[in-house]
């Protein structure tokens, strides 16, 4: 169970070509209601892939009824035949589904550039064995999971039930499903993290687009393997009200939260190339903010990061990073904690690095003694395996 | 000839056993004037190295009679005992040259947290004999130039002469001479790039000042190896006088600038780990600001450093980031050529990426057709062996 753990969704994943393996490579998820609420988050890139323009324009009124996704091609920087094929993409799937295309979001993940007429052949041409298959079962949600996958070695999903009141008073059970794919920034071709979340909560759009907001902020906003930002990537959010159920605010967005970390997390431990896995966590900060800009900023340094791929706890390359943000902090104040040794106390030597002990799981501490905030980045080595698989992918 | 090549300027460089390999770690640069102006530009971390806070504040007066610098430790994050080291060297230099410690400067380059008591012994107590060898000939420069490398495989210097006019008003001779060490940003221990520059034209500091941030400007910064900013750079400019030629402000910029973008190609060709040398222009921009900010954004991609070390031409990943940028375009209107072959038209497919041939040199010319100014910034590729030297390095 998945995306369709919650009431109220069906799904399908089948294979129509797009990938040279014959592994599933297309995917529809579809609400069936009664609501039709939805909210997305995409890539803040400028240059973004054709999908991501369409469902932008599409999902702006926050209702939609379905949502085709493939890998096996990202249909970025594919021009106008591009566009014109994510909306043709949505006018069969809504013909199908009798709805409109404007209610129909399209998302695409795989190589630039790829995106030319066998593609959308394909596409268009495999959904409709596709949507008649769809349904709500397990294996269904499981299939789609699989559909979106790249470079992924595993599929990344997730499912959460928590109680809230329904119409009348009572108390009753409302679901959370999900599924991932991605890996981080660090898959080859850029295209690189697509996210589906279903709820059979009862929730307008708008508590949705907030929900997903704060969610994604804390979660995958947070996740930054190579700094490089992507054009395909989508988070949807999709709510069917079929459980009855309305969680306040507050408590919903926790749980998509905690279902985004979850995913965040899985993406995180699969990053292509990366031998450990790094929590970056900035405390003593004047502001949220500034902690994760100290977070990232280490996170983002080539130098650091190949020193973890040697198990060299570099406590002056973190340091050196924090000098390049314009947060509040004295730079002679600076603590560094590596995997619970005190490296650095006060910009000097302290603990002997020596004794750091390392395995795949990496804590860097950083205290700027400026305030109480604090904030986690996460983050992956620089590695042989990293320079080799995003050298040789497309050539 | 380097430093030595204008007219009152004398240099020694010595091994005082910082280095463990016993090769040249320690050299004085001195101005016998009759001038003594000085400009410099240091690094804009703000966690700077102890040498990078004595000399700021030391040159500041716009005067200086001499220049210490060391090898083999950056005496950098070592807290008050590392500046007391900058101030005892500069106090022990000034002492035998009959001036004021503040019109001495300190640099130093090694790795971070290195600069403890040895340290401190090894370079106070070699500068008597140091100062003492001194001396105007060329071998004296060349031995400076080599007693500031670390991992630089070569020295790297400059000179050059120019015409200029003389008191009374008739035509006279000046020189400019240069040393540097670094690898860009690609050196371990990210202490990095030192640049001292000589001149016997009679500049007053504000000229000085004025000239060597636009040469600065327009070289050592559109050097951009790895995107990780150091804590010792330091670039200091020193103006003897003694030729008596006054050459006009532009003219001295130009000379300045064309010396700083020598050093800068030297320091480019023997970056750590580089199998590529990589150009990247960006041209119809709105401002030069805006083309640096672009041209920047794609030389500090991983993505696209992994691609050109793998000899693909991934107009995709020069596109997205390009797209990260706030530069003034349209996401539809990018052109991209790869060593000549016009890979990407308004942000679509163009000529067959396999037609473009790879040799040392690489060129990415971006088209963004949003205005008439245009800039280049220098990278080089990301490569195993740029992991391998800095996951190693120090452990």
């Amino acid at each position: 169970m998945t995306i369709t753990h919650p009431q109220g969704f069906r799904a399908a994943g089948s294979a129509v070509g797009l990938k040279p393996s014959g592994r599933p490579d297309l995917t529809v998820v579809v609400n069936d209601g009664p609501s039709d609420a939805v909210s997305a988050v995409y890539t803040s890139n400028r240059c973004k892939a054709n999908p991501v323009l369409w469902s932008e324009a599409a999902g702006a009124d926050g209702r939609a009824r379905a949502v085709v996704l493939n890998s096996g091609g990202a249909n970025c920087y594919t021009g106008d035949f591009g566009y014109e094929t994510s909306r043709l993409t949505a006018e069969r799937a809504a013909q199908l589904l009798d709805t409109r295309p404007e209610d129909v979001l399209v998302c695409s993940t795989g190589l630039i550039g790829v995106g030319g007429q066998d593609f959308r052949d394909r596409i268009v041409g495999g959904l409709a064995d596709l949507v008649a298959a769809a349904g709500g079962e397990a294996q269904h949600g499981e299939e789609s999971a699989q559909a979106i996958m790249t470079t992924d070695t595993v599929p990344k999903t997730v499912t959460r039930t928590a109680e809230a009141p329904v119409a009348g008073g009572s108390s009753g059970e409302y679901r959370l499903g999900g599924m991932a794919k991605g890996a981080g920034m660090l898959a080859p071709g850029l295209a690189t993290m697509l996210v589906v979340l279903t709820t059979d909560a009862d929730l307008p759009a708008d508590v949705l687009d907030r929900a997903l907001r704060t969610a994604t902020g804390q979660s995958f906003d947070r996740l930054d393997t190579d700094g490089c930002m992507s054009t395909n990537d989508t988070v949807i959010v999709m709510a069917s009200g079929a459980s009855g159920a309305t969680p306040d605010e507050e408590s919903f967005t926790a749980l998509l939260t905690d279902a985004c970390l979850d995913l965040m997390r899985q993406l995180h431990v699969d990053a292509e190339g990366a031998h450990h896995d790094i929590a970056i966590t900035t405390s003593g900060a004047a502001s949220t903010d500034e902690a994760v800009a100290v977070s990232r900023s280490v996170a983002r340094s080539n130098l650091f990061k190949a020193a973890i791929f040697g198990e060299d706890p570099n406590w002056g390359r973190v340091v050196a990073q924090v000098g390049t943000t314009d947060a509040q902090f004295d730079p002679a104040r600076i603590d560094v904690t590596i995997n619970g040794v005190r490296v650095c106390t006060d910009s000097t030597p302290d603990e002997d690095p020596e004794t750091v002990v390392f395995t795949r799981e990496v804590t860097v501490e950083i205290d700027l003694k400026a305030g109480d905030a604090a904030a986690t980045v996460w983050t992956s080595d620089l590695t042989h395996d990293y320079v080799e698989e995003n050298s040789a992918y497309s050539t």
